[in-house]
């Protein structure tokens, strides 16, 4: 089968390679019908992510079609037609008990296109199927459902919930790239009287009105006298950080009000600085995270209900072997505009 | 009437002052009865804290006698023997309305001894009386109460609290100053497992036995070697930081375990490190906070029936006009072992 | 000056009564702009609410502007435009102090037009208007804000909250009265899949789909099945009680899934058959409550950034003179249509 | 191998069966070294729970060392000594993914000595091994770990984390049998200021002091008086039923305070009558449910640490071999003041 595989910093193909068998008795082996690239992805690419070792297939985010199934699988069976997670779950050790899939202890977490083959290939094995797929609805298109994968989830779990946003809240959202806009449009699902979306790019402040924000910010200057305006001075009851860099989270720790909460979604490869001479009063709540999608089942309720648009965020389309020209797009994302390039078959 | 007041840094006086009266129809005027001194005090006497005024009375734990109230006070009367708390609550803005009676915009908040004359005199004015005292029950001594004041709810909220210490946890608690011994008596409240206490003084670590913890560490690295033995490697469910100053806070960070909290609990003069670029994927909860007192009628009921003992935390007592040598002994603490000394009459 | 006066079971005038006058430091005299009518203004007048004196005048839902304040009232001025609030707060008491409100201890809780003297008049005495009364902004007019005072709030604090409506819940709403409608209005705060009202009345239900519910029963059985189909036969995660008559209670009771919530809104006269040999097993929470008024704040957020339309509820407009067609309009709600009928000037 | 097998109503014997084997990948064969007997196998011999077939083997609580394990087990192997819970979990359903194993719609719940055969035999076949057991610590003896599989988690979850005890609380806990008392010895995990205990039998409110009561009623009337001198005339914060018939729920909800919490444990087989028209205005919370079994793992935490003492509760030891003994003096626990009977080998 094809596959997309990492060869070492800057070097990726769309080869041929083994298609994947069943391993343990909870395996799955789907067929990959959608899938998309997230911009960890291209940290791997780049080799900031030096535990993915040369020959790797990349892609966490994908739908397909169960083929076989390991002898202790019960819950999907072939031909069923699934979301695969980001996060693997074992679903038996502590952490994935309460609900904590991303610390998996148990063989799971993120193991997908990181430490085994991921699923920008034909066919995936997928490990602990049972506890790490979801039953489609008919009538959510795969299309639809790849961003429950990793961009939705995270976004909701890491930075709305874990944020606390409230009704008649006014969150601020900084970054407005693909995991921003996901945030602003599920943080609606709790009711805020404001979202104001903070980025530099003029293009992303525009999707962010798109996605929902009623406000938007070009600068941090501008960032902290909209988000006094909105609140009497007080801040932001919600924070959330999108973006990755030790600058944007402490934007968020200055734009929160006393008792408010920042949230941090972005990935970061630096240390921030903690003001505590200003904070340690301030009664202020700091959450980090990497995704659980324990909230995916709800997702997908909303999705099905129609109640969340998942195809909102596919600006670019492909067919399964165009893989390396979807790179390009999305590696180009500031000339072509992309946010999720989703390719089928 | 006699009053501790502060002339500037390194300068105090136990020197008469005029006796306070009614200025507002919300207040209170209460005879001292009993009254301790703060680590906070003696940062106000170093010149750190720059908002304080020459010719402030300082001080902000006592229990006295309720002598005359303004027109609107209805909860207390003369003749009343209450707690006044180190917090003053308007009782009337948004976060008084909440509980947050620390972030208090109507006038409260930390202001005893602070933007107004504290409580170390003979008599003191006590602002919004109703929602800033609690009557004490007969079978509750002076001296027992007065650690309701600040160390205890502090401790509690701030620390064990917002770390949301649970049935079973493991707790680290780093310094075992008064604050820190505090934390470590109340976080039993709710039944950890384990208790440890990391400080660099042997005496302060005994103090920590005494007061419950179970294991203490005297080193960062014992500290780390410790919570990886007692809980798998995985790290201690919450650490609670109780010195203020940035190494402690990042050990901290580094003891506790994916999907723990770091309640911090010290006053801070400098910023920290936050290593986002480890902590970004370990779903850690930070949390500052200055105290609210809004615990205080729990903590109240706890030493009511008998199950928190308030005297343990005297090492000193004094009479009211001893109030020089009071500081004396409290600011030599590491020589007199003094932990809280209280003052009567 | 003119108010509504209750002269026993049956008996009402708008008659000529003295205007009244500050007797509290903490009172507010409210010139009264806009007014509504409540069920529970029809019960007393049935007699059912036996502490009602004779004399008293009735109401407990307006929008005013403060003529005279007491010594101690410092959050409200003469000028200002407020809501009161259908609960009374003293702002003090233990249960105050957490916000319920309702349950008010030091003198508050549902007193206007029930122990004391009411809103439907020219003026009102307002006791503890502080914490009692809210300041409305400029862009929130007289009879948007009305409906702030009881039924907006009761729906969501005793309804919605406890029910603890989430993101994709199925919610059934049994009973499509004015509160009823509220619940369905504040349950799309949290996003639920579904929101499904139960009524035997057809114009209800008309009116439930235009507040919002997406699917509509006329009976028991077709709210069983409805819900069965949504749920996959589980049953509805939230079910709110807005009628307050044993049968209702009880179908929400069966219409809950396990690890549901029944959320009882109504006022009930009789005691209800709890059926704990089929409920013991299931994991259902229950709960009961006045409303507290402790969410207006967030609500008139919600209503300022034009995310709740409060006119909504308005089916009739009078002068305030016109008290009595208003009565008559709103105690003949099944043939007059009559949701809520406000009284301005 | 010998079992006690049920022969339908009043019809039981401890015979030769067949040894059971591996059904399902999923399944462990234990051989067990420690059972006990609950009040629900005393119901199931009444033919009070007709759905348990004839020639079923009774029990579910038990402790045992694992045989052998199905193809896909991987959290347990032969040797290993575990905790049999009462409750069986498919982990993959979607109760099961929140903990609510007891709900569990894969297949499991509570299904041991109930719609499959028990643990009241030499061996058992424990479906879903690697979630329904749990690995035991060596200082962990099989006769303390025993009441981990049913009667601490079911007093703690359904009583004291459904009724929230906080520190502070009064809880007034109705019914002093064996989960009566597992509830007063759990409830002090929260540390509540008082635990009052009702019971009609003196020896059953002797032993309530022994488990950490500190107050005794003996009668509703003598309840009430007392909790009424607790609180002030509030009532309880908590009030947990732990017997199973509709006086005592009815009780309870007499006892609670307003805003207060009543956490149904006991098993009914009969409805109760709900008071709605007192209770509507009194913001209480009622809870019912089947144990989850969640809460194990803290609870064996406590017990390892030495902080619950899993051996109180055991009045009379037997050999496997002597179940009849065991049922005749458990049966007749008035007579033989029996609470927890256990068989080892």
């Amino acid at each position: 089968m094809k596959a997309l595989v990492y060869h070492g910093p800057g070097k990726r193909a769309w080869e041929d390679v083994p298609k994947p068998e069943i391993k343990e008795p909870t395996d799955a082996i789907v067929r990959v019908t959608a899938v998309t690239i997230c911009g960890t992805d291209l940290h791997i690419l780049k080799g900031d992510v030096p535990e993915v070792e040369h020959g790797r297939i990349l892609g966490h985010e994908a739908v397909g079609v169960v083929e076989q199934v390991g002898a202790s699988v019960t819950g999907v069976k072939p031909g069923d037609r699934v979301l695969i997670s980001c996060i693997t779950s074992c679903g038996r050790c502590q952490y994935c008990r309460v609900g904590s899939y991303g610390q998996c202890l148990g063989g799971g977490g993120w193991i997908l296109g990181h430490t085994t083959d991921g699923v920008q290939a034909e066919y995936v094995r997928v490990p602990f199927a049972d506890t790490s797929t979801h039953l489609l609805p008919d009538d959510v298109t795969d299309t639809a459902a790849v961003v429950l994968a990793d961009i939705l989830p995270t976004s909701y779990e890491v930075g709305v919930l874990n944020g606390q946003v409230k009704p008649a809240d006014t969150v601020v959202i900084v970054g407005a790239g693909p995991i921003g806009l996901a945030a602003i449009q599920t943080a609606q699902l709790y009711s805020p009287s404001h979202v104001v979306a903070v980025d530099l790019a003029a293009s992303r402040l525009d999707a962010a009105k798109q996605f929902g924000a009623d406000v938007t910010a070009a600068t941090p200057e501008e960032a902290e006298r909209i988000v006094g305006e909105l609140t009497g001075g007080l801040g932001a009851d919600v924070a959330i950080e999108a973006v990755g860099v030790p600058e944007t989270f402490e934007l968020c720790a200055k734009l929160v009000r006393p008792g408010g909460h920042v949230a941090n979604v972005g990935v970061h490869g630096k240390p921030a600085t903690l003001h505590l001479e200003n904070l340690w009063i301030r009664n202020v709540t700091i959450t980090t995270g990497l995704v659980d999608t324990a909230s995916t089942p709800t997702l997908l309720r909303m999705v099905a209900a129609g109640r969340i648009d998942g195809e909102r965020f596919i600006s670019h389309r492909f067919a399964l072997d165009e893989m390396e020209q979807a790179y390009q797009v999305f590696e180009n994302a500031v000339d072509t505009g992309a946010l999720k390039v989703v390719l089928t078959r």
